[in-house]
């Protein structure tokens, strides 16, 4: 076998995976075939299965990447001082995952996560990363309550993680409306996220 | 044809609904037949076919329910002065959908949600009570965002629309999370939620 460098692997690998996420989300994850990815890849079989072994690796690949983006978004927002608050995060990170390289803008692309959500129900393959994609992200979301905290944004006797859950299930329950009905904005998202904040809660209710 | 009560045909639907709820929670939407339901219904294929004409049918009618029983508790909530905050209605609301007579308490039956989401992608006929639902859910959600504005809960410039979209994704991405991951309680997101409407927002950001 021919000696590649890491750049061209890593740019083979690229090439796969961006053909796989075009025909995911053109085709829908049970109608699309490994044929289909070669095709919109550009590539034979065996350029394709030395990186692949199927659609439940190049899913959890494509999930790795939106996590992966999503990761970098956090990194940046727990750098800013004061973090920005929820409602202006959470909107940065479904642009990021709805027009960045992964999602490209695609309103096929929350569709295609409805089906991922559904398949992994019975196929562990697809379910453990992202499982482990929740944990991370429920982590990073948890890191920045600490930071509202400090910033005397936000009560100490917050539970980090369950704010953290409650970010992840709008930002999820977004997608499935994206999907389901079509015309989910983020900005209405953000803009009803804020209201919530601004709400005059009794010290008793 | 025999000539029989209204109140018969009721009670023969209602054995029919909830013979399909507990056949498609167990078995899942694709694998369930309607001899699955026959079966568990008790009840004769001429039965149930006088009433629904297939697993279409059955879910627009387990949706119908589901979207009444809510609807349900927000005439209550509209009723109370000052109304429910948020975070206690939402709470009340799942605990209504997870552990009332359609979701029956059933680990399963936030999973039979993701299978129908996903299914209705490609399925008109299962796509419109959902569309017509969330649209019943928003004008709901709405109409409390008016009360907690007349309470003086919440200020006069937000959006109930946006409001009600963002309850509606914590609904949704709560029962996703509870499908994937299993380990979602609701007092989970409640204090979460709770934790949001506490935050000290700036006035410009």
């Amino acid at each position: 076998m021919a000696r590649v460098s890491q750049e061209h692997l890593d740019a083979r690998r690229r090439q796969i995976i961006d053909g796989a996420v075009r025909s995911f989300t053109q085709g829908g994850f049970h109608a699309t075939s490994m044929q289909d990815v070669l095709r919109e890849a550009g590539l034979s079989a065996g350029a394709v299965y030395r990186y692949f072994s199927g659609k439940e690796e190049l899913i959890a690949a494509i999930v790795g990447e939106v996590f992966g983006t999503v990761r970098g978004a956090f990194e940046d927002a727990a750098n800013q001082d004061p973090p920005p608050l929820p409602d202006k995060l959470l909107g940065q990170v479904l642009n990021i995952v709805l027009n960045g390289r992964v999602g490209g803008g695609s309103i096929e692309f929350p569709r295609l996560v409805l089906q991922v959500w559904a398949e992994t129900l019975r196929n562990e393959e697809l379910a453990a990363p992202l499982r482990q994609g929740f944990v991370e992200m429920r982590a990073a979301w948890g890191g920045l309550v600490d930071a509202y905290r400090e910033a005397g944004l936000m009560p100490d006797d917050v539970e980090p993680d369950h704010v953290a859950r409650t970010m992840m299930a709008l930002a999820q329950g977004f997608i499935a409306q994206r999907a389901l009905f079509g015309d989910a904005e983020v900005e209405q998202l953000e803009g009803g996220l804020r209201a919530l904040m601004r709400m005059e809660v009794p010290k008793v209710s």
